[in-house]
């Protein structure tokens, strides 16, 4: 099974996520490269577009549309396209590579990609578009209907210490926002243990500024993001629904958090500090010994020693996440601290953390690098 | 009176504090600098100290020791020292210039200073030591009892748009924390008018390195800080009794706070989140419209529109205060965001403000610079 | 005369010049500003777009051809227009104030702007339209014909400490490019004293990102320039043909220079390393020498003393340049190295400069902030 | 030969090239280590000085005598040591190692080290120590007589690229400084090939802060560096020996470099733009074609293609080295710009390149890894 190339193809790769998903695939043992799409810089070679990693052996960047499905033989496909085009592409390729789902088939350019398509596929999606099970949700939250709602039922949200069993059997796994992972792995073993309440969850989070993508913005700019700081997408950032079906979840039932997001002046990192009530008679110890006894056996979900505090620049680089329990000086409270590489854990890695589960591989298999600090 | 200068000393003039407090006096109308202290630095020029300022006009640093407080005739001290070194320093100044106060000298260089000082100095000190109105409540953070605890009875809190009137009379000035001033701005109006609780209230505060010192620590090198970001002093930052001890006056009764402080790759800057729960039937728009009111005349503070996110690079080097009121995706709740610049309106500005109240100068006067973005 | 304001008009207002302009005018004791423009963002508040300057009294941003020139009586106008539509626009204020110069107006837009402007104005030019003597240099840089070559030549160019005394009499004054400034304060006086030969001149140049403008270009995101640098516009950058004139002129003949910029993670700050051959028997400190004593006087132009280093972070915010000279390894070579903020002296700083001189101003007016590090 | 591991020491592990050293070493194959020496932080946890390196399985740090020699059978050491206490050290490891050199010991505590240790052991230096083969040159550069000269004569240059087959059969190799690196990488072939000359060879370099090490000294805390950049160790960096001696062997003759180090506010990296002069009839295009037929078959040495101009985020964190040729605006000359990892190819991962060489491993073990952009 180690010497075995797994032929994979990759949507979109020419932002941040893809980026960071071609360097850690390219030193993965079972990963073979066999496409790379890029809307706008399609023709280019990698090394137009991403110099650092112009010495890798990846085919040539090419539009959706050239991509010759007949022939290519891929088994997975890395779906790292903007929200909303995701769906159209994946309802072509799960559509083509499973006959049984082809009479679903409305929307027209997954038409033609699923025609030619032969043999499974499985979709590891990046995106947001799968990620919500409730469809009405989505549709406030997205603004308009979802395009592939047949997908949306089969799809496994790729929370992976949390749903590990169901993505190693899934054909669909649609991966967690940055923000959503960070938060969810802290608060969904202690909803579950039930020593938090669901009332007043406050996720004060700070972003990198990689997770803006690599479209240019003015509010992007060197200029405008160094030496400084702001919250931003206040009370209406996308990932509030999806942390909270996945808290209601555990919960239980209904709640609604706060989560409000900042950017800060650095190119990766996550850091989310999180405000909870702790159920009747318990302490913020016991928080951490619920969470230190769930991760015990993780590679990647580090539950630091009582005292310790996470920083970003500690998981820098890699597919860790870091997470310290703290005391509130208001009896009844406590705090959680979480941080993750957005582009790591948070996106890409994850992403190949799915992967390896969905082929049978070790889960950490490309995912042993230490972070890179300074 | 536009004319006058008043003579005043800086004592810890090599810190970023005493360097900022310099920038700006430079160009203050009014204020003549006499002598800058520097411990360790003592017998430098500025230029040596601070290259940035060495083409302006500022006599060459000393020990403390070394001035001769009985000819040079200062109106006023500027006091950056270290915490807890300060009040011995003060104390001499302040029994020196008044006499009935003599009698209670006790510590012995204070003494010293005492008994060679001529005529009537005040005192804007920036350090900690006069802040905290109860000695027991300083005892406890600062792990020593009060070296001037007939003082402390006579210090004013220097939160110039809360106490402005007793800030003019006064003789000893305590200028707040740099976190303090941006949550005691946002919030003791809130209390004021009874539009929040004082239950659960959570400051999550950003803050810029400059706030750390110029001291050579590992953990402030820019390879330790930069490309990343962490919470420090979790539930023990000395900030926090002194933003309880006056939210607890607003309030009228004893209230204790969560304050979690981090530490953010960037210079200056201040930037709070803070999360309150609202009276029965105040909205975010009720917030906003009493802190709006309460600042309506004041040159410094901004209460912005609603929409507009605040963001640190707004303020930086100017002596300003912004603040924002959101709505709270959980109902019953609110946020409000406050930034300023640590080292101005968080320290050497807002001591300007002081001392422009103390001596019956126009407020804006030597503060009147717009913020520097980029 | 400090009293008098002077009515002035800001062409291009919502870049980071434009910014920094309006920064400095609003402290400035003799400026009003009576309208300032912004193309794509005509009709703003320049809150809107410039939120650390909101609290300033400008009025409403506006889109040039709505300036009523009949009206509003002003008497200089500052241009930060981008480069190349300022000549058209120059050319309209320029002639409609000279009506000598009417007959020679070809351009369209200019003639609206001309016909309707009553009295003299003096423009200052930011851009480099009218840097460039040489109407072939220009075009062959720009790669169009000049579209104003009569006002090229009663053109000024505007670096102040050289060429004060034809600035003082000028209606039309170039403001030299941020690189060349620095360049040329440490190299004219030079080889105006022979002291280097004009061969082998070696400009390695850093610059911070504020000087790359506000657009929104992908390689300047932040994720594109932090933690990282790199040359740029290798032997094509369009400030070496500016360089090159005005070292020639001084040297008497004609030369040529090696400039080489780079782009640095930081906001402001130019700084550069320049590398020179000396001329027989003259020693590194003997240019100290040259360039203390021409610049003693002058109150921006800081040589600094033997064995200290300039450090852009000295000059930061300020119209400061802080120049030094170190002896080469290598018999007969020596180094100049430079440094100013881009945006101020190497720009709205040296802009307003010139304005003093221009209207018989103390030349420092508006000027005198110290800089602000950190 | 794959699965053999390799017990390996490694002295200084507390400073960042230690760090990058167990990060690179802990995913090399065919390494273990065995033991790691922090000299302050002795008896801590590696994951209390790096708890980014925290999940590693290293043994705890230890001091230096408290390594036992005796029984650990180390096959190799990495020795980061601070300057000047390097050479005691590996004198002691070398002389025990080799009984043939145990009559030459001199100093103590070498001697107590060598009595110890049983077979033979290879050292790959990191420091300065043996980095320069003339002892005079030595001695004048460091202010000290060197301890070990013995050992100075059987030390091998570990430039790898250029040093390769001399590396191989080397028991001690003195790994190049971070600067000569990235300089000789792009100097040497094109003095070999004489089509430059060696004059006024200038090599403007830029470095990022972690170069400067984890000392905690005032001037490079986060507040000196970021926002600004400057020049230092002016004419007198030690690397500029270094750097002559080795071009003066390929040039045939001694030779003086101008070399300008300069510290610019990023972590890693390595920027250096080089000014040559071409040797009669010869082109930029000649020099960029010697150095890409040079490095044609190299793992890590890129010649990019002509107009590509190199960064230092595109080789961050690997141990590549990008290297750009360009022609320069005065006739007869031409400019060279390198770039390298400081920590990687400039330090630890060239260690482990000659590491690999040394033990007859594959060159490019353990350092596959692609840089990480953003």
């Amino acid at each position: 099974m180690t010497d075995r190339k797994i032929r994979v193809g990759i949507l979109g790769a020419s932002g941040y996520t893809g980026a960071d998903l071609i360097r850690l695939a390219c030193r993965h043992p079972n990963i073979e490269i066999v496409f790379a799409t890029a809307d706008r810089k399609a023709g280019k070679a990698l090394a137009d577009v991403f110099p650092h990693l112009g010495r890798l052996k990846v085919p040539n960047l090419i539009a959706i549309e050239d991509i010759e499905w007949g022939g290519i033989e891929v088994e997975a496909v890395f779906c790292a396209l903007p929200h909303a085009t995701s769906q159209k592409v994946v309802k072509g390729i799960l559509h083509g590579a499973d006959h049984s789902l082809v009479d679903e088939l409305i929307v027209e350019d997954a038409d033609d990609i699923a025609s030619s398509i032969k043999g499974k596929i499985k979709v590891i999606d990046l995106s947001a578009d799968f990620r919500l099970r409730d469809l009405e949700t989505y549709a406030e939250w997205y603004g308009k209907e979802h395009d592939a709602p047949e997908l949306q039922k089969i799809a496994v949200y790729g929370l992976t210490e949390i749903y590990r069993d169901e993505i190693k059997k899934a054909d669909l796994v649609a991966c967690p926002g940055c923000y959503p992972t960070a938060a969810l792995l802290s608060l969904i073993p202690l909803l579950d243990a039930k020593v938090i309440t669901g009332e007043d969850i406050i996720i004060d989070a700070k972003s990198g500024v990689s997770g803006a993508g690599r479209s240019a913005k003015e509010q992007n700019l060197f200029t405008e993001v160094a030496e400084g700081m702001h919250a931003y997408a206040i009370a209406s950032h996308r990932h509030a629904p999806e942390i909270e079906q996945e808290l209601s979840r555990a919960l239980g039932q209904s709640l609604l958090v706060n989560f409000t997001p900042h950017l800060v002046p650095m190119n990766r990192g996550e850091y989310e500090t999180i405000y909870v009530k702790l159920s009747d008679g318990v302490t913020a110890d016991d928080l951490r010994a619920v969470l230190t006894e769930r991760y015990a056996d993780e590679p990647f979900v580090h539950v630091v020693e009582k005292g310790m505090v996470p920083a970003s620049r500690y998981v820098r680089g890699s597919n860790d996440c870091m997470i310290g329990v703290f005391e509130d000086r208001i009896p009844g409270r406590a705090m959680i601290i979480a941080t993750i590489d957005n582009l790591v854990k948070g996106s890409s890695g994850q992403a190949i953390q799915n992967f390896n589960l969905m082929f049978g591989l070790p889960e950490t298999t490309g995912l042993e690098q230490a972070p890179m600090f300074p």
